[in-house]
């Protein structure tokens, strides 16, 4: 069993530690939260040791009925790999604790790339991660990317990628970011540095992003366009996308047309959280103009996308699977992650 | 098993049958359609034989891969008791179907109480549905009203209630209705047509209702403010509606002040549909000003409240439990509705 | 003086008889209304003549205090040209009555091509209008793409446009419409109908476009990329578009990113309502990639960017200006239009 | 000519500076400005001189076009009295400067009563202000508050007033701020802290307040309940509200029933930024229950209600204008502040 401490017991922290206390290679040893809150009390009810980053809060903690395992600090020498769940700017400043006790560490998307020097994609590069100390899973959004160009890439080749992502502004359970009623260019400058981001996993595709955010909660919206070095076939590439175990697609027939309809069917297939950890492709949108342009919009749940992700990284990186297929097929089925 | 056919698989009807499948005492026998759409796709997955109300629309079904038992009618003759979660106002033009084949019925609060003359609500007046072919439960603001009121009355007597409801624009997985950005007064017009609508339940409360609409999803937001007829206690208060069934008390240390946070803790809390069946009181706001004036702030989930009140009419109606307390303990066991 | 009446006193109609009523050389005889309303009202404040559809309804309208000067046949008969702002697909049955008249009339976006065999633009086919009976201007996103494809094909030469287009979910005075929170994807196809559009007024265009809808209500946001003919100059584009009377470039030092920043700027530089009736290009947003690839932001002010051209027709149409030219230039004088 | 400075040129100072130079016994001789920005180009198109609170930063400003006229601290100089609209807790730090020079200043409702001593209100405490060297001119919502309560206490006395704020997120222009989906209490306890600061104008009074925050940006929206000395008569009151030169009556047969739509009516108005400097009661929601109980909703316009008091407040504190009637007057005669 793999020992494995969630360093930041947040948005995304809580669902890699819940994805991974799912799988049968792997448990946890401990969360961190900073301060006593409903998310504290989560890790308490699923019975996950909670460390805290100043201990000497421990007895605000403990005024809110919760029980404290120790420090940070503790917590990392308690485990064989961390994965640090931080806010985004936060994680790089751990690097050197991590080190000092020898230990793994998977970073998340809000990071540079230079705080791991490898980043991380399941379906792209898994075999490169074997015997790294350190790796960084890439952001929801860059990860969205990487799975549907490298299933293009693989079938016809892709010359060149125009992407634009509609971002959500806040996450759901977040009361406080804005806007209200804008739509804000961000950045707004062209192009943004999502691409690059995505030849940190795909260094050889040629890509030009551009994003903004709008007033909404539930997922992002990218809008895809690559130019195929071969014509491609739109039959074969819907196949290819319900063949693939990280991509789901939205059928016609469901009638559903929007982020809102596609999260209340997630909510309704019973999903926890009602989680879509799948990039979500809509059927309807697939289209190949021309032979060789192929046109999509795909729909990225920014709160989950990356979960599964990590749990792979860490069989990657550990060695707990010898390749992507098998480790996403233990993933997945952990999670009893079903066909949308 | 008392037999269960839910007409209308929507927001209320899906969860309503979710909800009977569930308990021990009754079962569904069928929910009914009127166009295939992904929450027919749940009615298949979860094994509800599906009936639809144009029959002549089998086909387009049937070429979506579902499976038609047959007609709504057929549907009513195979149940003992429907719940009708048609929309609101169409509920009524069903009434000659349920009197035709002798069937008992309960309506929404879309529909006038004059549709079954009857209001229900658990807490209030279980013991008045008994042998009763219609009724109706009142809708989600009148449900989370009725239940505090009722609470307060008991304690100390209430003459006189004064209410503000903020209601969400549109449900989450709505993406047509607004507003986008604007406050409506709906209606206009003080008081509102609430109050009168508590009073099919409690008809001895004296109550001025106001209402507006926002641009949310996930929740509404009561402003109650009681007149009390004996001075009250604010710790007894919050200890009444900690042990109240339907009542739950979102606590100060959760620091969770916004209908967003509370959907992310229940969520979290790994609810289904991260449905909330209880009003939410929040504790921090409960105050006694002058002795006599109780105030607080109540987020009531939409989608919910009343769903646990439709299992308990049923078992009212039928004589399937013999006290309020009684129903509302199996119906919250067996949905496994632990404190928030 | 060019008699002049408007069919429709809403969003677009109240602004297109202001704008009317600003010129040097046409009036306005009367506007319409099918129901007394706090638009009613500023036509009277405006000194408009009213109109009503149903003139059994004038009781209505006199009782809250306004002046009915009789039916919409009888404005229609007073009018040299009808410029009809009725709601989308209401427009096409007027055409009959137009024609009984032997008026000229124009029609909004709202319509299709067909109900005018005649699509119009400013920038690029006002000579084509000339003594035409009917007209259609195109609506405020096609207006949009129109402007800045014809500019860059002058320069370069487009052999081919992609562009998506973020759309505003309600207008700001729309208590109505959705979505609260999501991202709808309108059409879910691709392409969508807008590249069609376009191409009633530049048939020669190679265009691919996508639309969707997000919930804020002040601006659309169009990201525009085409593949030049020839090598373009950035520099050289952004003083064309800071030269072009009906693109304006909001430049990088105002801070401005997001739509809500540029609407609070066209309020504060006073303009009538905050309109903004010329597209609205990012200066820090425009690039050109590999030589031959231009890509920018603009954004579109649903609301006041077809007004402008509703003027503009009117002269093509009755031959009141010799060239495009002059009528912008006549037009933007009257109101004052002064650059962003 | 009274010499008016304001400090920090944003949303209610650029308002101040208009309406300051919109008057004829009061001008502008200087606006501040921390950058170089979209409003401190809208003080040079005004022609109001513009100083900088770092003048280390004169050539970011000529940079972009702009000229400096010197430090803040040059401003205090040039200035009779200063407006010191800088972020709520800024301004308190500015104190000491303009004792320094010895010069009268008015903050805004962001200070606490105590920067000042005095807190102001035209239609409460105009001849208070005479011959002070500090003011405070309260928040908006108190201002709407205030007005309304001094209206009804005048008229039939008032025993009590539970009044419930639902306040916008964000201003218009503003990007950043949310929610975007939730109903926040700010603050969860009740009551919160604008009942006292009512008092800090209106001591006498007796009032509870509830406070919460929702995704819109145009106006906040009051729910007043008073409980009455006297028996009131709902039509005296309308007439009062009426012939109220702060107070505006929305009119029923507007069919006006948002914020939105209201909004919409100020810009088709004409008026300056579609500011509504009145409160805004809904006539239809004007309500008497029991003969002492007054309902009511008003909306507030978060951006323009105060502009007005400040210039008021500028003439009580000078001894410009004798009574507040006459100021009220001179203020709204200026600004062409006609009837809703």
């Amino acid at each position: 069993m793999i020992k494995v401490a969630v360093n930041g017991f947040g948005t995304i922290g809580k669902r890699v530690a819940d994805a991974v206390s799912a799988q049968t290679d792997m448990e946890i040893v401990g969360v961190s939260k900073t301060r006593p809150s409903h998310e504290a009390m989560i890790a308490q009810k699923r019975g996950y040791p909670l460390y805290i980053a100043d201990i000497s809060k421990k007895d605000q903690f403990e005024n809110a009925g919760m029980k404290v395992a120790g420090s940070v600090e503790e917590m990392i020498q308690a485990a064989d790999i961390i994965v640090d769940a931080t806010p985004g700017g936060v994680g790089a400043g751990n690097r050197a604790m991590y080190e000092k006790f020898g230990k793994m560490a998977i970073w998340q998307g809000g990071e540079d790339h230079s705080v791991a020097g490898f980043s991380f994609n399941s379906s792209c590069n898994f075999a490169d991660a074997r015997g790294r100390q350190f790796a960084r899973v890439v952001s929801c959004n860059t990860t969205g990317l990487c799975r549907i160009i490298k299933l293009a890439d693989e079938a016809y080749g892709v010359k060149k990628v125009r992407a634009t992502m509609i971002r959500r502004g806040a996450d759901p359970g977040d009361a406080k970011r804005g806007p209200v009623d804008a739509i804000v260019l961000n950045p707004v400058t062209i192009p943004s540095h999502h691409g690059p981001d995505v030849q940190t996993v795909l260094p050889d595709i040629d890509i030009v992003t551009m994003a903004m955010i709008v007033p909404t909660t539930f997922m992002h919206m990218h809008v895809v366009q690559m130019d195929l070095a071969n014509a491609g076939d739109k039959d074969k590439i819907l196949r290819l996308i319900a063949d693939n175990p990280r991509i789901g697609l939205v059928k016609g027939y469901t009638g559903i047309k929007s982020t809102a309809e596609l999260k209340e069917y997630a909510s309704d297939l019973g999903r926890p959280r009602s989680d879509l950890w799948e990039s979500c492709v809509f059927e309807d949108s697939l289209s190949i103009v021309d032979g060789k342009e192929l046109y999509l919009f795909q729909a990225i749940h920014q709160e989950a996308d990356v979960v599964v992700e990590n749990v792979d990284c860490i069989r990657a990186m550990t060695g707990s699977a010898a390749t992507a297929g098998e480790s996403v097929a233990m993933t997945n089925r952990a999670l009893g992650f079903e066909t949308i």
